[in-house]
């Protein structure tokens, strides 16, 4: 298919390739950063530019933008007979409405970031305003990714929100732990194997069955030594105490 | 070595595995369950008996039961010349100290579970009461795993309450998504891309340079989006207030 990208970023880079790499054609990255949208243009051996208010026809008109941009960023362009469709969780496929005649939603449930070397593998969340937007947006997430799902609004949103506590908030745990290790001169590098354990785990079992740790076994002892350690830590002492009592409350 | 081994749960079924598989003897299995120290000394091809006073002379005796067992049950075994070892991360060294000549800790900074299939990379914190005991401890360690570090009670303690946020707090936000999937009727399986790469990416990236979300971008009208749709869902809306919170103030 032909394709263009609106954005230059994280999703715009790692859609742009992926697409590029299963031999669809990228006719153009229109971006507002001129350096950014030239180097990924290159790297897809596409055509860039600025915003703009045509755009040449393609199949699939992809919007790579922050979910504060996309509305303002469409309203100046046209669209023509081309699929646009958004990529933001959040987002209403409705943002679409009033520029284009077919549109849609390719939300990848998936971190992307154009500076990690690999690919993970990427689930795409997609609706579209008609049946046959759906079946072009259908095949075309068919080929650059094995998991697909049609998906209304509110179950993405929903999704979007899971994604929160999975991702955010567990890299958040991360940093946390990361800076204690870097004020205490411990290796946080010791924690690796651990961190990749317990995503590990969960791809074959339920993570409420090992579920394990002091507040899991309302071990008071063990909890008050934690407490004792983190005494000049008062950020992660106020999460340890708020999340130690939320699993002793399950 | 000789090595013998008190208790038959998750921690000893898995040090009790890997001495085995790496040509060590295992000489006994002393344990409060009949039917799980049975089924674990048949597995290494040792002797099993309930706790008793006497033990048989060994190299090493690694004592894995739970904190609160340890002391209890050590006060009536005579350990002779043998060095005994503890698996605990938050426990003194000198809980051996009565019992034992030769006494130290080797902890597992690792989530240990004899239902998992594949046996994980094990960091091994050790310390010991002499240079003997611990040059002793060092080479049985480094014989079961490639990581192995010299590590005081202090330091051993911070890294167990860091392990807390990154294997058990997280391992709570999993379980958390996981019912929300299930009451929404959601498939959890289209998080685990997401999960896996949360944890690979520390792998390589230092987690506050890739922290994003809502939350971070201090996005009140996605945070908004999400709270609403938490509505329902008390627990998981507080957590998600006190965790947006946490990150918003960074």
């Amino acid at each position: 298919m032909k394709v263009s990208i609106i954005g230059s970023g994280n999703v715009a880079t790692v859609l742009a390739n992926l697409a590029f790499d299963k031999s669809h054609t990228i006719v153009e990255i229109i971006g507002r950063n001129h350096e950014q949208s030239k180097v990924l243009a290159q790297k897809v051996n596409a055509d860039f530019s600025p915003y703009k208010s045509k755009i040449q026809p393609v199949d699939v008109v992809i919007i790579a933008l922050s979910d504060t941009a996309i509305a303002s960023v469409i309203e100046n362009i046209e669209f023509n007979d081309s699929l646009v469709v958004h990529t933001a969780g959040s987002i209403s496929l409705n943002v679409l409405k009033n520029n284009c005649k077919h549109y849609g939603v390719l939300y990848p449930l998936q971190s992307l970031n154009k500076n990690v070397n690999h690919t993970p593998e990427i689930p795409f969340l997609i609706e579209a305003n008609d049946a046959v937007s759906q079946n072009k947006l259908l095949s075309f997430a068919n080929t650059i990714s094995n998991n697909v799902q049609i998906c209304d609004e509110a179950t993405r949103l929903k999704l979007h929100t899971a994604a929160v506590f999975v991702n955010n908030f567990t890299n958040f745990l991360y940093t946390q732990a990361d800076n204690f290790c870097k004020s205490e001169k411990l290796n946080f590098n010791l924690l690796l194997p651990l961190i990749s354990e317990t995503a590990n785990r969960v791809m074959a079992h339920n993570p409420s069955t090992v579920q394990t740790g002091p507040a899991k076994r309302k071990d008071i002892n063990t909890i008050n030594k934690h407490l004792d350690v983190l005494a000049n830590h008062h950020q992660m002492k106020s999460i340890y105490n708020f999340l130690t009592k939320e699993i002793m409350e399950e």
